[in-house]
């Protein structure tokens, strides 16, 4: 509205190349340069410029509510019952909040301190945390001490305090998946620490094994690291896949023989679709083992069924760490006083939702069941659809928000994205966006095995979109591959 | 409420000894052992123990809904209304909600994609940055450009992307005035960077001297340092002073000749009690200069009259940034995906408030106007009564929201604060807590001349506790001082 012209001077203190070279380094594909190209292109639609589509489909980030998903009512009721002074007594606010609703906002008003508009304890509001460890409790079957939880702006904040507290210089090495969401590779880099991959397995499901495991680590101490954390992401991101028992004992055993910290990302922890499969948490699994290996398990109110992302709520819960080394990360997530409060209360929301009997408990069931089904329904179709496209396959999405197909691309294609600089899928990428709208993230924002290329979708677009994202995209793929055969 | 055992193994991953050094050597004094001290003084005082005082009186963190300021009716109205799905249209919504409050919440609802639950933009919802904008065009009269704009989790999170982005490594050099907010210490200790102190001249009013950032700019070069930055805090956080433009004139010149990014802490701008004392921006400073030198410019909505610190609101405008150096900060901020879209939101409300004539704007001035002019009665009463005290001097607050007294230590005192391994004032703040159940914060975490000794108190109790602090403080400090005299 304002464009100010822009001034560059002879000398500048900040220039690309005396910025900290740390982030010119760091990669995050999620919001790269094709989010950037389709915001151009909405403003372009905006103003009536005609184009091969009507409207952008973002399929590039687990964004539910960007989608048309709606957020679960009773947790909004709460949040507005909490912020309005007075509403709570105000002789209408029956006519249009539930009573469990207005039952739940006047306990946190006696809990919270200052309320929402105060700072509050660095590690979140203590009701809060304690409500968190008592749904830790139930969902495992072993307690939680709530002085162990530190409530974070989104699993994101969390996931980089506990990098930032592990990585002292390049010399330490953090073992990421690949693929890995990008925002380990993003942080490691800001932190100036080493990435150790290690693979995943596309032709068995995505499948994580140990011997890749000491494979990788073998190698990062053959280059004189030193391995710090291993990073497990269940349900996987961008891969989807749920792990099993017996496989996550044997990631606990290699942790402690190992002598890593295990870092569990666990925020799709209510988003498993396929039939024989369920979340199983690493908290549980390091209890019943009676393990002392130092976990870290994220969760995040982005992802579920909540999805509310927007919301930048978040929790990390620290088992087996030093009573030393907590105090350390207390002292750092200090000096950003404290996460935000509504984001503190959507975890407690989240964690802490209407129970059977409640006034909100049936539109909270219809809406949670309606959510995951939906999503469910989403994922198989989209990866049915996936695998009849032309050198494509697509494993199944029993978990999280995401399919991963891998794609062939033509020799032909291959070299047109030397010539524009950019890696095959990235190309591939940013040809279906020109054509049809549709926003996805090539596979080397993840990683990937080298020579093999795919593209990540999320399942989001709503029911009725998802076939239109199944039709423009065969569609582009079919021209995609007669241009360059 | 689930005390779990602290299981310690012979090998930790992550130990004192090898978690990141930087921040084992970051201190930061606003949440310190003093603060952890009160929470178990006042979970003590809860279980019905008796001591010396009946409540903790926090003046240690500027947090004033924690100390019963009430928030902005219109501001919290806007947020229950875009929050609760339908409630704009709900036939009882206009007998609780003021019409220009629903208009404003279907603005917004309008304009930000996928409302308050999804992420939004990497530098913040685009209507609200345009809203930024335009609050800066109308304080200084000079553009701002919305792309310019970066709305964050509060400004420390501004502040610490500034920071990573000036400092590669412990030669690179940020001038930070002394006393300063700890914030910046600890940002550039995590940061692996080195801070070069000024100091503010107490004797006249915490004044800012050219010859001194000369002197300090001078002495890190001869360290071999690289100077990238330099801070200002205005008005100044511990010490409350609010600069003149002539000397504003002179600090950007010192920049440019310098060449140093000028670091603008402007969180106070709200808050000016002194009768012919106002706020300039260092943006407007900059822009009628026609200067080119590089400005980053912070606020919140933790302050002023807002208070709002616990939804984390705050923004920083980068002026005459490279764009090559605004796309690396872009993607800094992108790897934490977004800032909390109703942290954001109030960042629009603040600088967007109710109008002459609409119907939220008369309590809005009622409200905004009483803050403000109690906040200068508390400041005069409080600096009044401590140059009453022996020992004691401290200049006036012109602005923010602390007063940051001198006080005067006996040599049995300092003796026995060596005893106990804390400093000097860190020692009077702990016998201070117990006696009276005050909190402040030592000078020592802000910085001071060397042998002299401070403490911090925020001018935020309500005016009825504000003679209970008083009446305490001066018979504590009475006590004190008889028995080290």
């Amino acid at each position: 509205m304002f464009p100010s012209k822009v001034v560059r001077r002879s000398m500048s203190a900040l220039t690309k190349d005396t910025i900290n070279p740390r982030i010119v380094q760091a990669e995050y594909a999620v919001r790269g340069p094709l989010v950037l190209k389709s915001i151009e292109l909405t403003k372009r639609l905006a103003k009536g410029e005609k184009l091969p589509f009507d409207k952008i489909i973002p399929c590039n980030i687990g964004n539910p509510q960007s989608l048309g998903q709606a957020p679960i009512q009773f947790h909004r009721e709460v949040l507005a019952l909490v912020n309005v002074p007075g509403l709570i007594e105000h002789p209408s606010a029956s006519q249009i909040f539930k009573p469990d609703a207005i039952a739940r906002a006047k306990h946190y008003l006696n809990k919270i301190p200052g309320g929402t508009g105060a700072y509050g304890h660095s590690k979140g509001v203590e009701v809060i945390r304690e409500e968190v460890a008592q749904f830790i409790y139930e969902r495992d079957g072993y307690k939680a001490d709530p002085e162990n939880i530190y409530l974070t702006d989104g699993a994101s904040q969390a996931v980089q305090s506990i990098l930032l507290a592990c990585i002292r210089d390049e010399n330490d090495a953090i073992l990421v998946p690949i693929p890995q969401y990008p925002l380990y590779s993003a942080a490691i880099a800001i932190n100036g620490g080493t990435l150790s991959g290690y693979y995943l397995d596309e032709k068995t499901g995505w499948s994580m094994s140990i011997p890749e495991l000491k494979r990788t680590i073998s190698d990062a101490r053959a280059k004189g690291k030193t391995p710090r954390a291993l990073v497990v992401i269940n349900p996987g991101n961008p891969t989807g896949q749920t792990l099993g028992e017996d496989n996550m004992r044997d990631i606990v055993n290699f942790c402690k023989e190992e002598n890593l910290l295990l870092m569990a990302d666990e925020v799709y922890q209510e988003n498993v679709y396929v039939e024989g499969k369920h979340f199983t948490s690493f908290k549980k699994i390091v209890s019943e083992m009676g393990s002392d290996v130092e976990l870290a398990s994220f969760h995040s109110t982005s992802k579920g069924f909540t999805g509310e992302c927007g919301r930048r709520g978040g929790y990390m819960e620290l088992v087996n760490f030093a009573p030393d080394v907590l105090e350390e990360i207390y002292k750092l997530v200090s000096i950003n006083l404290c996460s935000n409060i509504e984001g503190q209360l959507m975890v407690a929301l989240m964690t802490n939702p209407p129970k059977p009997g409640d006034a909100s408990y049936d539109l909270y069931v219809q809406q949670r069941d309606g959510i995951v089904s939906s999503l469910k329904r989403r994922a198989v179709k989209l990866v049915a659809a996936y695998n009849e496209l032309e050198g494509v396959t697509c494993n199944a999405t029993e978990g999280a928000m995401y399919t991963f197909p891998k794609i062939t691309i033509p020799a032909k294609a291959v070299a047109e994205a030397k010539k524009h600089g950019l890696a095959p899928d990235a190309f591939y990428a940013h040809e279906l966006l020109n054509a049809t709208g549709i926003v996805v993230v090539p596979g080397s924002g993840f990683g990937q095995e080298d020579g093999t290329f795919h593209f990540r979708s999320t399942i989001l677009p709503p029911e009725d979109a998802i076939d239109e994202v199944i039709s423009k995209t065969a569609k582009f793929h079919a021209d995609f591959m007669n241009k360059y055969r």
